[in-house]
């Protein structure tokens, strides 16, 4: 008979806030009714909170309860990505019969399919998607779902300092304020710009769900333009155009994901969470800028709807 | 006259929670009295609130900040490493004056050296220590300090699994019970051993400071043992040894660091917060293995207190 | 007519060794003969040479070839994952007309099933395989294929000071030095252990191939034993003791490891390459240890058959 | 008395071509002559060779040799920063009397001062520097330096579209052709820029030298513009305009390079080799795009002054 040394008393009698695994890799494949189905390489954190009185966890619990919910996604399909983390969760809480919650933090490398904007040439694109859920013993149940997509940010500062510039050596040069005009409406004026990753985690509840396609889509417009892997010349003078045309500070971004999200989801309860984040990886600097917005929905929709 | 677009009013008027920068990496110096300097090389993530009628933040100034304050560290030398990041966030809050919030994060390599536990060849030893600081323009100062430190943890499960074997066998072949637990004393009994990575995080106010070195004395006790990047032969026997009596799954080594954090600041005010992780690099699993817990320092003492 | 400035001479006429991308990320789907396809998530990273009087190289073209020869994998299934590598390789160089190679590396993450050692417990596991084709316009094709896992790693050395300083405590505490064998023969002794990576990688032609497989088994070989996602205690305890009783350097791993390939493949030409490399996270210590032999294979046959 | 077991005869009679450690942190102060010492933070990768009849290298001799040759350097001053990893080299060699090479990576992270270009407000930059040496027990003596810069580089193709695109527009707008010509010159046409990393690494002698802050200035060379850390309003004006007015894809790069670096040294010996990469992290595509050159120094030359 082998000891369990994790059911002895702790030296310490302390509590523990979390126990459990980080970086679990998976393959997930989530059938879809007549369409074909989602392969996803999967990233976990499990975790079950500890009681003082014990010493350890029994973590292989954790490993079979995701490989078993895992094997039988074929077998009952899965509705919405969060399904996952929930079951994954509800059935970490039944082995841990010690434990008052259970977290599970579903992180996926997700590839799609999509077309250049000119030539249509089909290309694919990666983006994460997220799905977490907290589960306790008294019934509480907390899910977020999420997406991070990369794409191209055009620094508006930096454009408005050049056509200024122009502006004055236009004039200068002696055309006339009119023209001058039409000239910056004309030519794309540089600016700097650069890979920017956009992030959305928003809560979710058995009355509210969001689809993840959506989230993708408000992840990116708050981007000055998606990229692509696969540009013709045509795709990529349209691509640089469209971006100069919609410069977009961090700042911008993230209220912009904050509009179209309250656009897109108009009847999402006042007192869910959202969290929002822009990072750009700034072509003129060795470091990154960052904006972020964490909030009530229902504070979001108040500012919006404010005399601005 | 260059414009300044940041001033404008935003598309959408939703206030920021955080607007900055990631990533800033300098070489600090900090001079003390009658040692030599210490050298650290620090990466700085620094963040300011902005309201929802402005465009953006002028982060230029937040790097100015950060260069001044660190020129001037020559000039009026610091008591603590989180005085640095309580300037920095000082000054950004004056410099943006339409911010409610100043936030600066320093996370830095701190080399130092120490000597191999038998031979005592002296070597060098990384650790990293963090300091935090959220100021906010109603007086509020929320501050952090914090390290982390590697070194090694044998489990104490596969290590009973492998001492109940042992005295099995040891009986099937004839040995007697008394000289059983004689030779299950003396002989190091293997078990399954790796990287540890133990981080303590506490909040320090003006009246409650603690020292780094003693928070990363804190975050080793959680270890089995230390690691060290010279050990001659007799070193690495006490070395193992050394962690193989003393076995921890990673619930010991947080719980261990709570014990030694109370221990050490026994007059530490119950309401500050204490953030304790502990995680193991398995060498018999591909994923890793955490601990963690989050607490006001009064709800850790009273649960050692409890009777246990 | 837009205008195709990579076909002007450039500034400076110094031809490139090297033009291309990195970090292409691709799902990859091999459809088999009756057997369930296999899934990869696959990095590439692929090169053209540029002669001296061009000025730039037309990159897309090399992302359609991928795409377009990935898009085919369904319609003509492939026997071996090196075919990928120089299918995508000798399509660049038709593609890219002015170059005289063409470079092509594939690194994939694969998740497979195995089975715990004694609960036969069903888990994933995570391996890398790789897959690199170079092809000249005058004919020449280097290709590589390669696997890297990883596993635990137990030190023989600290194993061994360990077992002497065990047997002159037994001989102080009155065992007989008969006993003294056999206890130490039973209990398994302490030593420092860790996560390991071993990495093999080989030269093929079309007429040698190698299975991914077997090169999977082989660069497992050198390990003291592999590590499991899933482990019940049974399991655990088989673990440690096979990994304590098989204990290796990262000079072991790496002539392990030669000493199966040649076993595995005793045809293998001599004059193909053969690349071997373990590195082990040592769990004493804040740096890795890493042992590598490059070698022509019939070197390796003649070492090993020398009168040693 | 301790078994040395790295001394016994390993199973299998296998040389080794690289035993080592890798990921060797440590802080390198360099003092110089009437200025303030240089401070780096280094990272060492060390390896010998091993022959078919050791078990293994005594690899705790390599951190002995690196803090013996670290801790003299305040004692005597180094000119280069190669004599490190020669230093260490040799110490090595003579300390693995059974080694034939010995062979030492070191790659340093260096904090510089630096001015942005109109405000010359005063910032720092961080640029990596390596120093590489191999040195073999009958002489050859095989060494490399080099440095890492990051950067902007704003690529040709797409400011060539958008000039072409604004031409065509310009010309329906009934600007004449001479206006138009003076136009698309006065104002910065867009394109996508982004960071871009180049590196150089030279092989030198004892007879030929190079000075790492020539390296990093070649390094810069090949990019559309130096980035910065702050950067004022008139600076990132002057930063975006220079920057499109240098257009600059991955290969203009290289070969800028190449040539900057035979014009600083002329006289560099034929036989040496030099190693040219420049990698941009593309704001309009999620892979990367990469140029390298290897080559004998005097291929490059001859390249350089053919009849182009």
């Amino acid at each position: 008979m082998l000891p369990d040394i994790q059911l002895l008393r702790p030296q310490f009698p302390i509590e523990l806030s979390r126990v459990g695994a980080t970086g679990i890799r998976k393959l997930v494949q989530v059938t879809r009714d007549g369409k074909r189905p989602i392969i996803l390489i999967s990233t976990f954190d499990v975790f079950v909170d500890l009681p003082s009185h014990l010493k350890g966890v029994s973590l292989s619990r954790n490993f079979e309860v995701i490989d078993e919910v895992l094997e039988n996604l074929t077998a009952e399909p899965i509705r919405n990505i969060e399904e996952l983390a929930i079951k994954i969760a509800e059935n970490m809480l039944e082995r841990h019969e010690y434990a008052t919650k259970a977290e599970v933090s579903m992180s996926s490398e997700f590839i799609r399919h999509k077309r250049a904007p000119v030539s249509h040439q089909r290309t694919q694109e990666i983006v994460k998607i997220f799905s977490d859920a907290m589960i306790s013993r008294d019934g509480k149940k907390v899910v977020f779902v999420g997406s991070e997509v990369s794409g191209i940010t055009v620094c508006p500062c930096a454009q408005e300092l050049a056509r200024t510039m122009a502006a004055e050596r236009l004039l200068k040069s002696g055309f006339r304020h009119e023209d001058i005009q039409k000239i910056l409406d004309i030519v794309p004026i540089a600016s700097h710009n650069q890979r920017g990753k956009a992030m959305v985690r928003v809560q979710v509840t058995d009355d509210f769900r969001v689809s993840i396609a959506k989230l993708i889509e408000i992840a990116k417009s708050g981007m000055s333009e998606e990229n692509f892997e696969i540009l013709k010349r045509e795709d990529e003078l349209e691509v640089i155009e469209r971006a100069h045309r919609k410069p977009m500070f961090v700042e911008d971004s993230v209220r912009k994901m904050a509009y179209e999200f309250l656009r897109a989801y108009p009847n999402a309860p006042d007192d869910l969470l959202i969290f929002l984040r822009q990072e750009n990886e700034e072509s003129i600097h060795q470091h990154n800028v960052v904006a972020e917005r964490v909030a009530k929905i229902g504070d979001l929709r108040k500012e919006l709807n404010s005399n601005h």
